[in-house]
């Protein structure tokens, strides 16, 4: 059955591959997977058809045949359920892979968003400048927490997987505030998770439609 | 396999079961699996002992035999996956029920847990009366979202899920605020989800730990 994603017409981030359907091609092209991608403006993500697809108004979705998925973590977790190469055979090591799936969503990614409110959403605010230290430092402290678990590992749990995908995915967030370079081994991790060739193709598939 | 579970010595809640053990509990109910608690001081929780555990130093986290885990999300769809009552049989409703769980911790959750930053970390600022409406209106965007998906259903995708068990222990935590009950069919949902007896079994073994 053919897989058919949405992603933005024009990325906010003008094709820096932070946008949330490069973490799903990604996914794709670690299994192999063609897939089709059918492009929604700010406009029609608001509008009944995709709101069906997607109640929260958001890209990606992902259609195969009936089923219909939002939430980027559920449709990595999805394919890499369907597909080898995602997910260690192991039962254990295959729990803790998703896992870390979850700490990427709920424990990383949560703080580093407060990023964007404090820049963008409440820039006009008075208190804008004086919130920033306070929300850099609730993200040191949770980089500080991973990079003492990670250490000198190549990946969080032995071999790459659709837990590494999402944190490599939640980090490169951080990469343009530089709070990422305080942290040598987690720069790092990032940097093998973007030289993954899979990585490269979705980069450029979503690059090439922002460029 | 014996299954051990972490929890508050004392909950920040004084046992009003919003502490994330709660969760699990109500899984391990639903699927009628005993287990054991082992109760963490706060200070015990930043030890090596425990972060050996949760590299983040919070609880829950799970044990069975040489498995440890953390991350409530990943600790419960580990239950449903191994025991039936929380997972459809169906494999695409089975997909759509693990995508309500990422939508619960990753897309309704941190607006939620905004309210807390904004009441209690940052109650001493300057900021934090004028930044609270700003919060709840973000809140109120995601409720009124969910609640048109919702409409008039009992549960998020047909049969009860571990996508409902989690969206409404996430939605729980507004009760105390009240912007809940600007969302009728919302409300009743998540006391739909209290009256069932595992959450109530899971509620109690909570609070008797507090009393």
């Amino acid at each position: 059955m053919t897989i058919t994603i949405t992603a933005f017409e024009r990325s906010p981030d003008g094709g820096k591959g932070l946008a949330r359907d490069t973490r799903v091609r990604w996914a794709l092209e670690e299994v192999a997977r063609p897939y089709e991608v059918r492009l929604v403006s700010f406009r029609a993500m608001k509008e009944p058809a995709h709101l069906a697809l997607h109640p929260f108004g958001q890209i990606p979705t992902y259609e195969e045949g009936d089923l219909v998925l939002f939430e980027t973590g559920a449709i990595v977790l999805h394919i890499a359920e369907r597909h080898a190469g995602l997910l260690p055979p192991d039962t254990d090591a295959r729990a803790r892979a998703i896992m870390w799936m979850f700490a990427a969503v709920n424990t990383m990614e949560p703080p580093i968003l407060e990023l964007v409110t404090v820049k963008i959403l409440e820039s006009d605010k008075p208190w804008s400048q004086a919130r920033l230290p306070l929300v850099v430092d609730r993200i040191r402290n949770r980089l500080g927490q991973l990079s003492s678990r990670l250490g000198d590992d190549d990946w969080l749990d032995g071999t790459f997987s659709a837990g590494d995908l999402m944190m490599v995915s939640v980090l490169l967030r951080l990469r343009p505030s530089g709070i990422l370079d305080e942290f040598p081994n987690l720069a790092a991790y990032v940097a093998r998770g973007e030289a993954r060739p899979g990585y490269k193709r979705a980069f450029d598939a979503q690059a090439a439609i922002n460029a």
